[in-house]
């Protein structure tokens, strides 16, 4: 990178059923606190990342919009979308404009209202994240996409319904550590296997909530964030973007996730690390079985051993490589827009030893890992602390 | 810029109401056109502007879907919105990527497939543009909007209803010159006059159609271009991007459009000219009302002068400034996602001295302006022949 990224501010807004925030309110709230965060009075370029703002809320036009109500305009303001990996793809671009020279001091965000409208209409939206001609249009929703997965997992690797369980154990676990989680409660395997059917082997603990929320991010050329940084420095060591197969008849094994891999590839190619040198990482936990596919996908573990590194505790606070301190998508809550985004905060906060009760000891390099659909795009980024 | 860009190669698909194609074919026949045309096998990064692929097409994760549709996944690809305004952002996006090193040849493109639902669903999905929660959903569609600054510019100005519609007397004439216009016929002064009624004043030959189609351009660093380009070289010369109020009721004038002046202001200082030095643009007239203040607001005419000098042949091909000699909006059609980037084809095509009965003598220096919603976000490009 010929001009180096810092990351100078973050801000969360409540998370949850937010029946009295609209979705600009959410948006301001968390870009206020990242501004407040970083110190700064000065916005050059904004990027937010919404996954659909028009079929959860009849609200295109989202920069416009966001910019406006945060005050900022007439700054240029651009909103991305990658499903579920819109946030990650926000921090990406503003990354991309700062190493152009265009603008030095970015706002990036990324916001989903998902509850202004009924539990089967946010499902049927969140389905536009697969290929709605060739499954959606079909009957098929994200449960069930990624229960196929987990079923081909358990046959050919041997997962097991109790490794899938382990997953949401730990991440209710860490996000019982976490203030701003949407359901900070501890859950044990025997309550997630008893829980309510969704799409077998899926039960209702193995997915991630529906939740409102914001997250915003204030980046500049980390030789300014050099000069004005209230904060020890975390700065951008490297990212990763690829896309795949939309649909899950499109690849070559059906719960493999070649995007993931080949973003973290890069990723990792760009900060010049291995995946051991990494001392914690958010994953995109939407269903349990994604976080194993995960592991894998990103060269933690090998291929069809995310279930038994999960119940080994390499994963857990405390274990190797403690995934998704933050609660992950599961715990935390998971507005589809900002979840990427989030992870970036959740990173800082640990990289800034921050983290109170959940801090990972010594943490100075933390990566990202944020997914669109059933793994159709992936965004990762690396940060270091200085 | 330290990176300069140029433009090497154009795709246009079909445009007007395709029953026969989806989504994804349309921006597949665009973006193999400009591949094709370009005369590279080489992708490393691609952006697209889509409105709502949400409410037109139950369909998001566009980007994912589209690279995975035409072949180049894993490639990057960048969904980006900006309400009408999409296909201009997705352009400017690629400019900074290229600013930025981190890809040399990028696909930009635009769609929007608008014909997938009724009449009444595309209405509301377009009104996703404005402000939901303040002007939308209080029961005003865009034809109300722009009716409400047509008014006002009547009042204040003297604005006649007869310089509205000597607008899309134009733009027709020039379209019936455009072999891919959906609307290439000839109309009169007293044929729109007396056409249907939307929103008092504007009528139905006031508004641009509903389209689907799609653009794609692609676009390298310039030194490259000067390598590989099978055509004159159009270099990118100046860009310029701003936000302003999204809701009509947020203006200082309602029929003023901020953001679009910003932009241009921006696009001017960036290439270094004044509006005189150009020789021809491409305009956003969704309505005959928004052509002539957009004349206003990127300093070609005077406030309040739009209508005078659109009946005086100024704007006219073979006047001192052709406007839209594509047919604009009005007649060459209007896939919101998609306008953007056929509007710079436009430019390209003129520029390389091929847009045959409807070619601009000598022209040397083009504009494009896009604009999202009543104004809320606006891009302007300035692009030269070498």
């Amino acid at each position: 990178m010929h001009r180096e990224v810092a990351i100078i501010g973050i801000g969360l807004s409540e998370w949850g059923e937010l029946w009295e925030k609209s979705l600009r309110d959410t948006y301001v709230e968390a870009a206020l606190k990242a501004i407040d965060d970083a110190g700064i009075d000065r916005i050059d370029s904004m990027y937010v990342g919404c996954m659909s703002g028009g079929l959860f809320n009849d609200q295109e036009h989202l920069a416009s919009l966001l910019s406006d109500y945060l005050g900022i305009a007439p700054v240029p303001a651009v909103r991305v979308e990658s499903a579920c990996a819109s946030g990650g793809l926000a921090l990406k671009m503003g990354i991309i404009e700062i190493m152009s020279g265009n603008a030095d001091v970015i706002l990036v965000g990324g916001v989903e209202k998902m509850t202004d409208v009924s539990g089967d209409q946010a499902t049927a939206a969140l389905a536009s994240a697969a290929d709605t001609d060739y499954e959606f249009h079909h009957g098929i929703t994200f449960p069930g996409l990624y229960a196929m997965m987990a079923r081909l997992h358990m046959e050919r690797y041997g997962t097991t319904r109790e490794q899938l369980a382990e997953v949401a154990v730990k991440n209710h676990f860490h996000g019982s550590m976490n203030p701003l989680a949407q359901y900070p409660s501890q859950i044990t395997r025997e309550m997630v296997m008893n829980s309510v059917m969704i799409a077998d082997p899926l039960r209702i603990f193995d997915c991630s909530p529906i939740t409102d929320g914001a997250a915003a991010l204030v980046i500049c050329p980390l030789d300014m964030a050099k000069k004005i940084s209230k904060h020890p420095i975390v700065k951008i060591r490297g990212f990763g973007h690829a896309t795949g197969p939309i649909a899950l008849h499109g690849r070559t094994e059906m719960c493999a996730l070649p995007a993931v891999t080949k973003a973290a590839e890069k990723a990792y190619q760009m900060a010049d690390i291995k995946p051991d040198q990494l001392d914690l990482v958010e994953v995109h936990d939407c269903f349990t079985i994604a976080e194993i596919c995960v592991l894998e996908a990103i060269g933690l573990v090998e291929k069809g051993k995310g279930g038994e590194a999960t119940v080994s505790g390499m994963t857990r606070l405390g274990g190797k490589i403690p995934v998704n301190t933050s609660g992950g998508l599961k715990s935390k809550g998971h507005p589809v827009g900002a979840t990427g985004v989030a992870q970036a905060i959740e990173i800082v906060t640990q990289l800034r030893g921050k983290a109170g009760k959940r801090q990972v000891e010594k943490a100075r390099i933390g990566m990202t890992q944020n997914m669109g659909g059933s793994g159709g795009s992936s965004i990762v980024h690396i940060m270091e602390v200085l």
